[in-house]
């Protein structure tokens, strides 16, 4: 019994860990798509974002499958929850990479970010990708120092999105209304996929050191 | 067994309720305060919201302490599987509240919403009202038909964004880039407001015919 609990909670997490490895791969290809104006890629990433919403749905089943067969109390059932958390937050990232490819799409093959405001996007990229790096290592590896460093993180993410969101508002000549809206919601999305991984790493924390069910 | 086991999701029901009804005042007020440029009371709706996020973690303990008591299976476990993401997703709606709120301080005791785009924002704000109402009528009564008339009103709320979009972006004189900006996160603040109610319903129709857990 103990022995299928912990192959079904390994398996469990063999699938978060390949559902963050997708999503960062799904970013970093939109950051790609969104700087080159690639069409073709950000058309691939928004169709890809299907596969992530399938695993979620096949972690979330195979929780449920576990609770039911092996009734885990403390630690183990808080660990499956924990499991079903990090995956709607993982899901959710992928929804943001798709909205970071999507936004690729309507200036093609004009490119969406201005010459002058790309260094701060590639930067911005940069920051997020390293975050999500992290958290499928935290999956991967569980480490309450490191799920906390994703916390010290993302204060370089929230300067680097103010920073930005300043080049998009105060940028000589103005920026007309509809790019510049464009240009801030991008900016968020990259803040809110960092969002995410913070998430996941407070929830790994909270799985090795949260005070037990009572 | 059975009766305490429908005495805690009955628990657990009534605080998803009472989590919703709050979030539906806080969006109301919300509202209020952004039209009426209302400071005190765009404040209070965000310092209201941690009240929200601790009702989270409540529903999430007690699903929790039940499960580990009474191991349910099957219909029961998706239920209380359910509480948890139903409360995931209103816990999300608080936070949009909030948005909404905030938005209304930097301006004041300018309004946020210039005087042509008012009647827009209105009804956006009595459309998200609807929606978050009706799910909270689900959460109390469950009802397969009512959950899925949140997607027919969903179509309603994505008909007004489009046209609130349009009027910010194509408004002459064109607004300045910052209050552009602006106006397009509080439109996509109600937009996901109600994409969240819609979830709800979903999830709400999901526990009364979803297939069984296998």
């Amino acid at each position: 019994m103990r022995k299928e609990f912990e192959a079904d909670l390994a398996a469990v997490n063999d699938m978060l860990v390949t559902m963050t490895t997708s999503v960062r791969t799904a970013m970093a290809d939109a950051t790609t798509a969104l700087l080159t104006a690639d069409r073709n890629l950000a058309t691939a990433v928004a169709a890809r974002d299907a596969e992530v919403n399938a695993l979620r749905d096949q972690i979330e089943n195979l929780v449920l499958v576990t609770i039911a067969r092996q009734a885990p109390v403390a630690g183990d059932l808080r660990a499956l929850f924990v499991a079903v958390q990090v995956a709607t937050d993982v899901e959710r990232m992928g929804d943001l990479a798709t909205h970071v490819a999507r936004t690729t799409l309507p200036y093609h093959p004009r490119p969406t970010v201005p010459a002058d405001l790309r260094a701060l996007f590639v930067q911005i990229g940069r920051a997020a990708d390293e975050m999500v790096t992290k958290a499928a290592e935290v999956l991967a590896a569980p480490d309450a120092e490191a799920a906390t460093e994703l916390e010290r993180d993302d204060d370089t993410m929230d300067d680097l999105h103010r920073r930005l969101l300043s080049a998009i508002l105060d940028r000589k000549p103005a920026l007309d209304v509809t790019m510049g809206v464009q240009l801030v919601l991008l900016a968020r999305f990259y803040e809110r996929f960092a969002d995410h991984a913070v998430n996941v790493g407070q929830r790994v924390a909270f799985r090795l050191t949260g005070s037990p069910v009572h």
